[in-house]
């Protein structure tokens, strides 16, 4: 199977990671019969100060009509608000309806807790509809957003989640997984506050997840500001977290704080047969072009877009040599304390593969 | 001078609590000159179910006209949704505009890294205005909610955190602290995603801190995944914290984590001439009734409410005889780790008084 996808570098060191998960893909063993067309694309804010346009229409197109899915690296916010421009990020998920991410986070090297959760953020709505309009109040300039709650897009989200959990579960019993948990998934909202909206995304949740398939998955629900306090508390207790979109957001940073470094957690932009593999890491304007940005983050993100293209063995080959690359700790880069450049991070891990 | 405070127990733990904050500003020593006058007040989930009103109109009636303070307790969520209620301290706050919520949270007991931040929060507006809808779209039910944000309330609440700043800059040059560091205002947003809301809110708040008063004050900005992200990976890093409504409600829960349980944790809803103290924790149903809560959040809410009462002698007392409490460490609940029951907690901070 030829699998091609759009590598979008974007900004900062997106332009040092993207690459090192090209050369990690191309170095998959034969046996898996795997091969890769890539097609490079354009977006971020050195697009749009280049061409006006910070997600070209050629790469949305090229997306939909010729890539079974894509790596995406990782864009630069303008500092001051620059008219015309917003995240291509927020606005590639919206067009290509990609309407989950997935944000796998664990601990690796025997740490003492051994973490090991995936958030689910609804990736399409809530506050990042942009809906937003500024008018003069009585005591100056009010700004107002629309966050919007649908139950279609919680009811998708959530069925995910139990989909995950499931999945994870089998995981753990074939024994790949040292953990033994029975599978959770934690619902995330304020609903006591937004009895509506986050209300919604709760029963919409709910009753997803009381489907006959999941009944080996029990449910519990975190109010958010609670869901961070338990976060810090008691990650181990954590298995898979659903959560609309900006608490999803948020919460995931928040579990990449526990584990070490935002340069080693993944994320997946997930819809109908497509994923686009991002690490959750940002453009990193102080250390781009020192080549020493942490490729971790992309390769494990590239893993996570083949197992949602239906290549898990191809993405276990991955987390493996990653993992095998940290817990020999030889070969780090200077986020988690090491020397290694980016280059050699990854050639080290193109050898355990 | 005699204070009016309103003692609003509310649900669950706040019936043991705000009677210990009672019972310690009683106790404070004759020579600080302050007498406390008492009325007892209703509100929360239990006077819901006997009134139909979780904040009765005479809660807020004598609170603006007969008190000077107040303390809340806390308040239990119904886990459905029920007609007709909605959270009784966010209604307070709005109602006697109440535009601040305090929240400092620092270490004691000889921390390897000592962390001492005060989060300075929005507490009207932003999602909590609670404009909420709900309507019939193409796929099934939509509920939408309005984020808003005002000039005027922006930067109001950066002033305060500046204010704040600068206070907590006199006290340690006064050697009150061993913390040693320069005052810095950090504000949070997401106006990478919400340009013209959050970018109200980033607007109005470096205007407020640009004022020459503040010139001794560092200022800096955060979009708030990446600094839930930095809250704990260098906590120490921080002084002051401003953030919206429901950022600050998240941050304050993640920084409480970080020194080791919410019962340690104190707020105070702040207007002009006007403070209640409340608490960080919640109604805790679990542990009702069992003479285990601990009292600490609570009498440090105490003291930070006589400390906006412009009582800074009185607070600096109770505060001295918690950390006394903590740093002995023979009486502690059980959230720390200790057997103490609540009223043994609080006996011995009196003895310290
Ligand atoms: C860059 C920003 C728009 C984005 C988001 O908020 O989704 C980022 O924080 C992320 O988590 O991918
Ligand atoms: C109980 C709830 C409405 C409240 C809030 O969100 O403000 C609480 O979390 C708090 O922080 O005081």
């Amino acid at each position: 199977r030829t699998l091609r996808i759009g590598l979008i570098p974007g900004d900062g060191i997106g332009k040092e990671v993207i690459p090192a998960g090209r050369r990690v893909l191309e170095a998959l063993p034969a046996y898996l019969n795997l091969k890769f067309d890539f097609v490079d694309l354009k977006a971020g804010f050195e697009t749009f100060e280049q061409t006006g346009a910070a997600l070209p229409d050629r790469t949305v197109d090229v997306l939909k009509s010729d890539c079974d899915g894509a790596l995406f690296g990782a864009v630069s916010s303008p500092t001051q608000a620059v008219k015309g421009y917003s995240s291509p990020i927020v606005a590639l998920r919206k067009k290509l309806d990609l309407y989950a991410n997935v944000r796998p986070v664990k601990t690796v090297m025997n740490a003492p807790k051994p973490i090991d959760m995936v958030i689910v953020r609804e990736n399409t709505e809530d506050l990042y509809v942009k809906q937003e309009k500024t008018y003069d109040g009585p005591d100056g300039k009010v700004a107002e957003a629309i966050k919007r709650i649908s139950d279609r897009a919680s009811f998708r989200i959530a069925s995910m989640a139990g989909d995950i959990a499931l999945r994870r579960q089998k995981i753990r019993d074939s024994g790949a997984s040292s953990i033994h948990r029975s599978p959770l998934v934690t619902i995330t909202h304020k609903s006591n506050v937004l009895s509506q909206t986050d209300g919604l995304f709760r029963e919409a949740s709910k009753r997803a997840l009381s489907d006959a398939k999941y009944s080996g998955v029990a449910v519990e629900e975190q109010i958010v500001d609670s869901m961070v306090y338990k976060l810090f508390r008691q990650p181990e207790d954590y298995d898979v977290i659903v959560a609309p979109n900006l608490y999803g957001d948020i919460l995931s940073d928040g579990a990449a704080a526990l584990v070490g470094s935002l340069g080693l957690v993944p994320s997946a932009n997930v819809g109908e047969g497509f994923a686009i593999g991002e690490p959750c890491h940002g453009s990193a304007p102080d250390i781009m072009g020192k080549n020493i940005a942490n490729p971790i983050a992309t390769l494990r993100s590239a893993a996570l877009m083949l197992e949602f293209l239906d290549e898990p063995a191809a993405a276990a080959k991955i987390y493996a040599a990653v993992d095998a690359n940290l817990e020999e700790g030889k070969l780090l880069s200077p986020d988690l304390g090491g020397h290694a450049t980016t280059d050699q991070v990854v050639e080290d891990i193109l050898k355990r593969l």
